[in-house]
């Protein structure tokens, strides 16, 4: 018995090496496993056959590098078999992306709405609709969902996938991963910390730096040697808390001159003279437009949210939707309209101020705007990286680089998906037994 | 030739996993030894018998625990043989503290200089001539110094020891290790981090905090699970550069309103109506006044500095010195003078917006007070506490508690001095081999 154990418990070890080596490597021989791993070739073909059936690799014949050209096996990652979910509840849109075991993204579903004025059980109801259908879509593709991860706007207690407070969502204490009753196992986690590690994994190649993520609120993800930083309860990353000026505007989370008041979608809209659409939430209305694929439709014109969906097929372009306000602002930015640019021109500028404290206390090597911030980028960048290099200038040779995030709003879906897939490579044995 | 080569990285590993445990557990039998390691009996007592042979380790008889109370021989680490020298440089003192490998203090050197007029060659050589005293009692008590490290107040470049950037020592690339010529060898690393540690080490137990080092400078070390958190290039925790207010007074930084405007030694000295003293930097009397030992003599009453040493052998009260201008600001509190109470009031509200950002991006279990906030914490902590619980605590269930450290401002030198002290038990070996 004892001994079953030790056996167990060294092939889930064995497993998890070879397929975190096929992972790294992108495609390796099985003589090659061998050799890195020190286990025997016996060993290695009978755990690769292992992760074979379970859908995890495949082999394939390939030209190997090297002069002579020869033809050789290769094990490789499948994208074919084992899938996630990566799910997002944001104030302004809903999102869910599939991706599979190989990191390609398959399904990009995203709803604009609007979660201010909701109910939670309405809130994630709509989701849980959204995500069901991906779901579908998926299996008609071959996928088996394995497992989501669910990002939400505010800092989560992960052992009981309850939201702690979500002050743009108005969510207090929300029971959300239990409310949600999806056929596999959703974990709940902050959208920032998501959007940063789907920039690390699907974004721009870099492994430390600080992501910003512009939405409705602002948060963080920083991340150090390809770790996110999480601080002691998990509740790292709040940028949109951070002191601009102390006695600036009141903040929804109960200080004052917080970087939300400055820099924040709203405040953005605001500033530019856009008020925010009235907004009665029509759950119905928008549950029953979620049917079928349906195509790029950002609301541009008139304020009108809700109900377009957005996204399909692996194809789809990055991105994913930016919300209707911004469209609008990027639309009088485009026009040169003085409230607008003078707008962005205070967001930098407070961005800045923030991000200064940031670097002081945390020293990130980058810093990757991401969110709101991609297309505003044009109009914000320099006034950020101008008062960086003002008040940090003279202590550092350098001041961190300011670059623009690839992945827009879709970055925190894509980072929840991917944080599924990270499990599976960690503890293929886990996915083997069920 | 490669099977001496395997030989010996294994004996060095498992003389670190010996001694590891030996620390860790206090005191220990070989027996157990063996059961915790799983290496033979035979194996762990020729282990043992090398470290004791190197000094790492005693045997003592003593009385196990257990209901027969019979006597059992038990391995523990020496304090009689191996030390470490914590040195730094700081804008108002100089400091060296000897550590001997069980982690007590057995000397501690202070000297209340002012370095902001300074030549860092003459900074250097005054501290250099500390140290080689206090080696030299050291060797008197039967110790042998294998290393040191030094704190500064700026980022370092931890490898060629280069402050890369101390503005309140107005140091810029100054190649400090190499200038200090000690007969061992000296790291030199950031005072804030190291007073960070001297609290894990040496303070309060805790193991998840924020340790705030109030100096002419202010600095930080955020340790979360018993580990330091430096960023990513080793420049994290600069909180004195936090922005309290965007627009306020210049900083030596190049910034605006840096928390250290309203709190450092400085502006708190300033606020009260105390000027700094003038300051000739006069290091040829203060080199000769380092000869003895000297008993603690803070200076009171007239501003005068410089010259003065402090403590003594291991029986010194902790602490160390606090510079001048504080006690002197300690005096006006405590005859209820309304421009210092108003200046701790004011620095309690700037430490608590700087905190309250720092909260929002780190999220630490606890913020510890040290340095000069040690004997200013019953004007100051309150004004903190207040500020924090206004800005945090409708998105918080509990605010971070406040505390004050015990350490004082000998934090950073005790901090530097157990770097050595971890460094020798996590590889006893490379000691073992000189």
């Amino acid at each position: 018995m004892a001994q079953a154990v030790r056996h167990d418990a060294m092939r889930a070890r064995n497993l998890a090496l070879v397929l975190g080596e096929v992972n790294s490597r992108g495609s390796v021989t099985r003589a090659a496993l061998a050799e890195i791993t020190g286990l025997t070739k016996t060993t290695v073909s009978k755990l690769v056959a292992d992760l074979i059936d379970a859908g995890l690799v495949v082999e394939t014949g390939a030209v190997r590098d090297g002069e002579r050209g020869r033809p050789g096996v290769v094990v490789r990652v499948s994208g074919e078999h084992v899938a996630s979910v990566g799910l997002e509840i944001n104030v302004d849109y809903l999102a869910v992306r599939v991706v599979d075991l190989s990191r390609t993204v398959r399904l990009r579903r995203t709803q604009a709405v609007d979660n201010r004025f909701a109910q939670p059980g309405d809130v994630v109801a709509l989701l849980r609709n959204l995500a069901l259908k991906a779901v579908d879509d998926a299996v008609d593709m071959g996928l088996r969902v394995v497992g989501g991860v669910l990002a939400v706007p505010g800092p989560v207690d992960q052992r009981t996938g309850t939201v702690h407070n979500a002050p743009n969502l108005g969510w207090r204490d929300v029971p959300v991963a239990a409310l949600l009753e999806l056929p596999f196992p959703v974990q709940v986690e902050n959208e920032a910390n998501l959007a940063a590690l789907g920039e690390l994994w699907f974004g721009s190649g870099l492994s430390d730096f600080l992501h910003v993520s512009g939405e409705i609120g602002i948060g963080a993800g920083l991340v150090v040697r390809g770790r996110l930083f999480q601080g002691s309860h998990g509740f790292a990353g709040e940028l949109g808390h951070v002191v601009v000026s102390p006695d600036g505007p009141a903040c929804r989370c109960g200080g004052r001159g917080c970087l939300e008041q400055y820099a924040s979608q709203d405040a953005l809209a605001s500033a530019t003279g856009l008020t925010p659409a009235a907004n009665p939430h029509t759950t119905g209305a928008q549950a029953a437009a979620t049917a079928g694929n349906g195509t790029q439709a950002p609301t541009t014109g008139n304020g009108t949210r809700g109900g377009a969906i957005t996204g399909s097929g692996a194809q789809a372009s990055p991105g994913g939707t930016t919300a209707g306000d911004i469209s609008r602002i990027v639309a009088r930015l485009e026009a040169e309209d003085p409230a607008a640019l003078a707008a962005c021109e205070r967001a930098g500028w407070a961005l800045g101020v923030a991000l200064s404290s940031a670097i002081n206390l945390v020293d990130p090597d980058t810093i990757v705007l991401g969110g709101i911030y991609g297309p505003l980028f044009p109009w914000i960048g320099e006034a950020v990286t101008a008062t960086l290099t003002s008040r940090l200038g003279q202590m550092r040779d350098a001041v961190p680089p300011v670059v623009v995030s690839r992945l827009g709003t879709e970055a925190a879906a894509l980072g929840a998906a991917g944080q599924v897939i990270q499990r599976v490579i960690a503890d293929p044995a886990a996915l083997l037994q069920t």
